[in-house]
């Protein structure tokens, strides 16, 4: 049931011991939200908790409040006056959903959302779920802590590519200088989510060797087999260093990660790669999607280009 | 001498005819903020002309009067109310302070700038030149056009590393958040500017095979001679892909662009890197700089080398 931000606010106010989760293989602002608002509903003296169904990636450790994000175990049973899903549609927050005993309210920013918690805010206006939290500190009159603000500015910026993506509005960019206000030092930030070992830095170099252009140059694409996965230590970041490559419309990843089972990344540059993605049960946004095909390398890189084929003469 | 912004706006209004330049190896705030003034300055009904001494990078056609930037030739002569030279000293400037007769306005956000320009108005907490044409609008009561602020944000962006430096301010962001209301798409830019060529990554990949680790860690490098650069096609953004390697304090890459004659470009998390580059005679910002090193490849490396280590050593 969809309701407003004012009725968010109010349900927050009334809970006092409140679990807060987002996704799975949670990114810059599954956490930063999730932490985020954590901060802030400890500074109004309420018992806040975040509870992610996933490791948490090490980048992540210069977030205050980082060491607390606990982890759902199997068989737990946690009593509370609220759950609050951000940045997700429930089906992905994993156990949190049977660990926790508590009325859910979800808060997004996708479109997609599902609208299945028993109450849903969602704004697709906002850039990422940080900046409606930092919203709902406004809303509820609230002021932003240094480990708060941090938290958010790591979701803005994340989910905005750095205020690079067309989700980037003038409210997004106050919202950031507000941040910045309470203390946020985006260098700080910025070079601890950067981080990357050296052996990931080599492995992309390695990854690049692997260049492919198709259709005529409008698509670019990286293939790469589970023998040269493995030998490879990282492949992070692979997508945005080939999707900037003059001309090309479309960008893809495709990693076999275990044997006979591929994994798909695309973005672009305004065709709508969901298209694309959700013929193999994938999905995303028009700019960024990705899929799984459960088969071998061959079998599934020759459905993709064909699947890529297709779109690409749809929009020529 | 040094002026106010408001002397520097009265002596904008003052002139009819104006030249504006930039310094030579022109980068997004050099070509934005000089757009950016001129497209301000024909709104106000003056006669502004963009004149640098060098090449303008294809990238930067996603800009309104790129097509119009002019280039300085040797011989020529012409007579203005003013020069405005941006995000520069006066020595690199190249043969416009000899062909353009006019006084000359020097705005600059280089603390480093050499205050010999006839007028000077430096910002040195500005993110970019930008932002001061961004605050001289505004002092001048006029309004963002589109193609303005388009130019104007791209210089914003590139000089702030789209708003992840420690330059970036409150007043950085909501310039941006205003720009943005004056009909900047920031993925158009960004995407723009991102566009390399295929063969410029590919030269990317492969020169990221030569990276180095030294230092026990705390720096990364690469290090390219004559003819390993002859081999590669670009080396464009290498000082970007090996900067965020996890523990490394500083990064630099050293180019033998022609024989015996080495370009060297320095980032650091926090060590003063100019006091580096100054030893070879160059310059820059504290995690910023670069110099030349007019040595053979071997004789330059050694000497670079050995002035990190003094600036590690005194760090650590």
């Amino acid at each position: 049931m969809k309701i407003s931000l004012r009725e968010t606010a109010a349900k927050l106010s009334a809970a006092q011991k409140i679990i807060i989760t987002a996704h799975t293989n949670p990114d810059g602002d599954a956490i930063g939200s999730s932490l985020g608002l954590m901060h802030f509903l400890q500074e109004l003296g309420k018992e806040a908790q975040v509870l992610i169904d996933d490791d948490i990636p090490a980048i992540f450790d210069v977030l205050p409040g980082y060491e607390h994000i606990g982890k759902p175990e199997e068989g737990q049973s946690i009593e509370a006056d609220l759950l609050v899903a951000l940045d997700v549609s429930l089906d992905r927050i994993g156990k949190v959903s049977e660990v926790v005993k508590a009325p859910v309210l979800n808060i997004d920013h996708h479109i997609t959302n599902d609208d299945t918690a028993d109450m849903l805010y969602l704004d697709g206006t906002c850039a990422a779920a940080a900046e409606i939290i930092y919203q709902l500190v406004k809303e509820m009159e609230g002021t932003f802590t240094k480990e708060c603000a941090m938290c958010l500015y790591t979701g803005l910026a994340t989910d905005s590519g750095w205020f690079r993506y067309s989700n980037t509005t003038p409210a997004t960019m106050r919202a950031g200088a507000e941040l910045i206000e309470a203390g946020v030092e985006p260098n700080i930030i910025s070079e601890a989510l950067e981080r990357k070992p050296y052996e990931s830095v080599k492995g992309l170099a390695d990854a690049m060797q692997h260049i492919e252009l198709f259709h005529e140059g409008r698509a670019v694409g990286v293939f790469l087999d589970f023998a040269t996965i493995e030998a490879l230590e990282s492949t992070e970041g692979l997508i945005d260093m080939i999707r900037v490559i003059d001309g090309t419309e479309l960008a893809v990843v495709l990693k076999e990660k275990e044997k006979d089972s591929c994994r798909v990344s695309m973005r672009s540059k305004g065709l709508d790669v969901t298209k694309i993605a959700t013929k193999f049960g994938g999905g995303g946004h028009v700019r960024a999607a990705g899929c799984a095909i459960k088969k071998p390398f061959a079998e599934a890189k020759a459905e993709l280009l064909a699947a890529i084929n297709d779109a690409l003469e749809q929009q020529a």
